[in-house]
């Protein structure tokens, strides 16, 4: 039978579940494949640190040279994390004609692009199904299953972290702060939580997608990302009344004038499949012009489901070096990837939930209504709520019909400048969309 | 630019839709492929019908002959379902060496085996995703996404006729005729309606996706399939008031004794994300090992999702034939599968519900509860209606526990026999497994 070797880069929580599914799969990967996979190097950076008892010390190494100098590795796989030396290594393998899978959607975000152009140039393949959604094979549905369709939208909760924390308010009332201990305690937040909490892990993972899903270069620095800090239980609450849920949506869909491509807390219909994806799992909402609406969710990280999906490139790419092609799949840089105009968040038209916290005197809902009508923003409701007896304010809450997010955004701005506001005031986007696609009996 | 030729068998629905994407997509396509796709000719059998403005005439043609004499034609697309010539054009395609794809999932339940063996043997490709669940990559997923994993089960709606007359029964008290008077006014069910609603046509689905996930011959002969003629809205309803949502599923899992492959109504928990699935929706529901639990949800079938997916499996083979490369997937045939042993449906555990039909005198509950203690089969709770004016006989329906199904089909002829029963005994299964899985807020 023959045999193709691999490397593994990192032993962290995906490297170890990568070795654990190549071992404990092995019968059935190798009945699939028709060849063994072997895994002939594991890289650790850290000598010290302890390794699990099911990877043999023989593998260890801390040197990339043993592995690029070993001929019988064909497929390097990058699991490390972070930019560097994780670039470097990948750029070394691809360079000396390995394939390479890689699980680093920050990597990918920052330095994707060179990334594949070498690897076009080199001719060797380049997976990455690992790196966004871990649980959900929607890279390789776009990337296959979609090569026949033309997207019109994709809308996602792409994000674990933040789900937990915004399932944990809604469920549980609970503050933000609250629901962020709860989320590091139970290990699905970070001690440093900003990369998920500010929308950035969010962002990364949507123009991934958005790259592939609309042929368009697309990076987080050049789009609008909103994070979930300042969102509070009252607000889940009152959303909650008008039958909504709060979620951090990451959206891209194609307008007349250009992509629109965005990251930030949206209520959604409670009856849309996107409002049930609840705490760690993860789901990409596509819309597209012959398949229509489709659903994908599962997990969106761990140890297991990225490790799975890591697999899952290691036998495609094995399979592409079996039969002796590569290149097989167009990969998101030029010639693949072009630039798109992105359409500027203000001119973004959409319904909003603002929550206004006012002195509780006479005139105030007038003044607040006379100035969103002046800036043109449109009231579909309105609730205002009497001050509790611990509060020095009182609240109130409009939905607004469909309004240029420029006109939101002047109107907010004068309204809070008032001498009758006791607090920004809290704006939330409202998406209707995702609710009427695939629901509901 | 390279080209490559491709001929389209039958002209129907999914045929002219697949024509009409490879047009509208053409540039996308192209772009994506680096080659162009050429359709050469389209087979129509009935000369006499009218054809589509937009497909020239020049393409037409009644006579495989000339598509087996061009030697430009490299895949041969077949469309036209049914049994024969199908299968013989089918064959006569993979002879010549050409690679080939059919949305004929009739064709490959019955003879898929004796097909893909050719294909093996002739080296050529078999690529079907448009025969199960059109607007879901269902058959993509099984191929590559899980080549790694091991799946536990598999849980799907796969039939959109019956989903749509079961959604119009629950929500309309519609009488099972009424619903699926409807469903064939509205198109989304045939004159002759058997194939859907014998569950047959979900059967034959689940045994191709049996058959990927679990690398196991079965067949719709050799499992479990009830269908939805019996249902009532009475047993919606009663199932509803339960927590409950009766949907036509079709289940695959691994069971000590073997695989547990089955087609039948159930009640499943309404928070289930497969509760939500309506109308014309398709839905499964994967259990793996390293994945865990993962959701795919699209359209189930129309001209325009199955052509979707027919497209995207041409484009697939065109980058096979541009790599030289064939047989980069295995196919479900042997070497890839086995005989297994499946679960005996009596042997199967679970609870169930049943409907009783009595006369309304003293003593009956009495007799249908030790009837069912005599044959083991326990309960888990009782509802008992009082005759409505019109009717002849009161109605008693019972939630068991876990039970082996052998012995509720004794308890349940035991008790048809007795006098005092007035009608026979519905009996449903219940699901409570897909609830758990990836629900709910």
């Amino acid at each position: 039978m023959k045999e193709i070797g691999i490397a593994l880069l990192g032993l962290g929580n995906v490297g170890l579940g990568t070795y654990r599914i190549l071992a404990n799969h092995a019968k059935d990967i190798e009945r699939r494949l028709g060849a063994r996979v072997r895994v002939r190097h594991v890289l650790v950076r850290n000598a010290g640190k302890s390794r699990p008892e099911d990877v043999p010390a023989s593998l260890i190494t801390h040197d990339m040279k043993t592995i690029l100098e070993d001929k019988d590795v064909s497929v390097v796989v990058e699991l490390m994390g972070g930019l560097s030396p994780s670039r470097e290594y990948l750029e070394q393998a691809i360079a000396s004609g390995r394939n390479v899978v890689t699980a680093n959607k920050a990597l990918l975000s920052a330095h994707g692009e060179a990334l594949y152009s070498k690897a076009l140039a080199r001719g060797v393949d380049v997976h990455f199904e690992g790196a966004v959604c871990g649980g959900i094979p929607i890279i390789r549905t776009l990337r296959e299953a979609l090569a026949s369709d033309r997207v019109e939208s994709l809308t996602g909760i792409v994000n674990g972290t933040t789900n937990f924390i915004l399932s944990a308010m809604a469920n549980e009332g609970a503050s933000y702060a609250d629901a962020l201990r709860r989320a590091q305690e139970l290990g699905y937040a970070e001690a440093d939580p900003t990369l998920d909490v500010s929308g950035m892990d969010a962002a990364q993972k949507l123009c991934l997608l958005a790259s592939l899903a609309f042929s368009a270069r697309v990076s987080p620095e050049s789009i609008l990302v909103e994070g979930i800090t300042s969102l509070t239980p009252t607000d889940i609450a009152y959303g909650r009344e008008a039958g909504y849920v709060l979620k951090l949506l990451a959206t891209a869909r194609r307008a007349p004038e250009g992509l629109d491509v965005r990251v930030h807390p949206a209520f959604i219909p409670a009856a849309s499949p996107l409002a049930d994806v609840s705490s760690a799992f993860n789901a990409v909402l596509l819309q597209s012009a012959a398949l229509g609406a489709s659903l994908y969710s599962g997990r969106g990280a761990g140890d297991l489901p990225t490790g799975s999906a890591v697999v899952s490139d290691i036998i495609d790419t094995c399979r592409n070096l079996l039969a002796g092609v590569s290149g097989r799949l167009p990969l998101p840089c030029p010639p693949h990837v072009h630039d798109v105009p992105l359409l500027s968040s203000g001119e973004r038209r959409g319904p909003v939930y603002l929550r206004f916290s006012v002195s509780d005197e006479p005139g105030v809902l007038g003044r607040i209504a006379s100035v969103l009508g002046e800036k043109g923003v449109s009231i579909n409701s309105v609730l205002q709520r009497p001050p509790r007896p611990a509060d020095s304010h009182a609240t109130i809450v409009v939905f607004t019909h469909d309004t240029r997010e420029a006109d939101v955004a002047a109107a907010v701005q004068w309204i809070d400048s008032l001498r009758s506001t006791r607090a920004p005031t809290q704006v939330i986007r409202i998406e209707e969309g995702p609710g009427v696609l695939l629901a509901s009996r």
